[in-house]
C-alpha cells in the first residue's frame, strides 16, 4: 500500500484524477476547475505520465499542445476514485444533499458503488475478511495476526486476531 | 471530494487507516508496523478521532492507555482502502507476487474486490457512467458537461461530454 500511496497518495492528485474520469484532459481545463497553481499541476501530472497512470498526446501542433489522457491502468483507479467520492457523499454532504449524481448509462439508473465479493457476490464486510501472507510478503514484514502476544502479556487467539473488525 | 480529502487524503492517514482495518489499535503498535514518528502518529490520531473516523478509548488505567477503533463512519471507508490495496496488487506487486491476500469467511474464497452498480449489479466500467448535477451542488462550480464550447472554439456535443471515459 505504501508503493501505492506513493503513486497517487497525494491530494492534488487524486483531485486530478477526479477530473480526468469526468473527462478533463488538458492542462488549462484542469487548472481552471482545480484553483491549483500550475507548478503543482505540471509536477503532478508529469508524475502520473511517469508513473503510466496518464498518457501524454499531442492534439496540436505550432505550438505542441498536449492532452493527459487515462492509461488502462489510470482508469482501473476507477473503483478507489468512485469509493471516495461515495463515502463523501454518505458522510460530508451538506444539508441539500449530493453535489453531483451517477447514472449508470447501461440500466438507466442513478446508482451507488457496492464493493462486492469477486467470488460469492457479498457486500464486503470488514469482518467477513481475514488477511493471509501472500507470495509477495517481504520476510521482514509480518500480519498483526501473527503476533500471539500483546505488549500487556495477554495471549491473544490467532484465528480471533484474524478476524478484522 | 475535496472535503473528503481534508480528512483522508493524506499518505499516513491512509496507511493508519489500512492497519485499523488489520485490527491494529494500539499507538504502539502503529508506530512499530508504520515506522511513522510518534509527533506525526499523535496528530493523523487526533485528526481522525476530530473527524468521528476514530474513536479513542481507554483499556487500561494508571496510566490511562487507549485504543483507536474505527466508527461506523470509519467502517465505511472499507471501500476505499479495499480499492486502493486492490490496484496496487494488480499494477505494482513484484515479480513474486501479492504481499497479502483476502479471505472472504462468509464463502471461504480468496477473492478481489469487485465495484459494483447498486441498481443493476454490473461491474462499473468509467465509460458507462454519466454525471449530472446533485441537489448539492454550488452555484459556482459546474460540471465539465456544463461547458458546450472548448477553449480552442470547438463546439463539443454536451451528451458526448456527460459521458466519461
Amino acid at each position: 500500500m505504501a508503493r501505492t500511496l506513493a503513486v497517487i497518495g497525494d491530494r492534488w492528485t487524486l483531485l486530478i484524477l477526479r477530473e480526468s474520469f469526468l473527462r478533463v484532459r488538458r492542462f488549462d481545463d484542469f487548472q481552471d476547475r482545480l484553483g491549483i497553481g500550475r507548478p503543482i499541476l505540471a509536477d503532478r501530472l508529469q508524475k502520473l505520465v511517469a508513473n503510466f497512470v496518464l498518457t501524454k498526446m499531442a492534439y496540436q501542433e505550432n505550438p505542441t499542445r498536449y492532452e493527459y489522457r487515462l492509461t488502462p491502468k489510470g482508469r482501473d483507479l476507477y473503483p478507489v476514485i468512485m469509493s471516495i467520492v461515495h463515502w463523501g457523499d454518505v458522510h460530508l454532504a451538506g444539508k441539500k444533499g449530493r453535489p453531483v449524481l451517477h447514472e449508470h448509462a447501461s440500466c438507466g439508473h442513478v446508482f451507488d458503488p457496492v464493493m462486492r465479493c469477486s467470488e460469492c457476490e457479498a457486500t464486503l464486510e470488514p469482518r467477513d475478511v481475514r488477511v493471509l501472507p501472500g507470495p509477495g510478503m517481504r520476510s521482514d514484514k509480518r500480519l498483526p495476526t501473527e503476533k500471539v502476544t500483546s505488549e500487556r502479556g495477554q495471549t491473544r487467539s490467532p484465528t480471533k486476531q484474524a478476524r478484522q473488525t
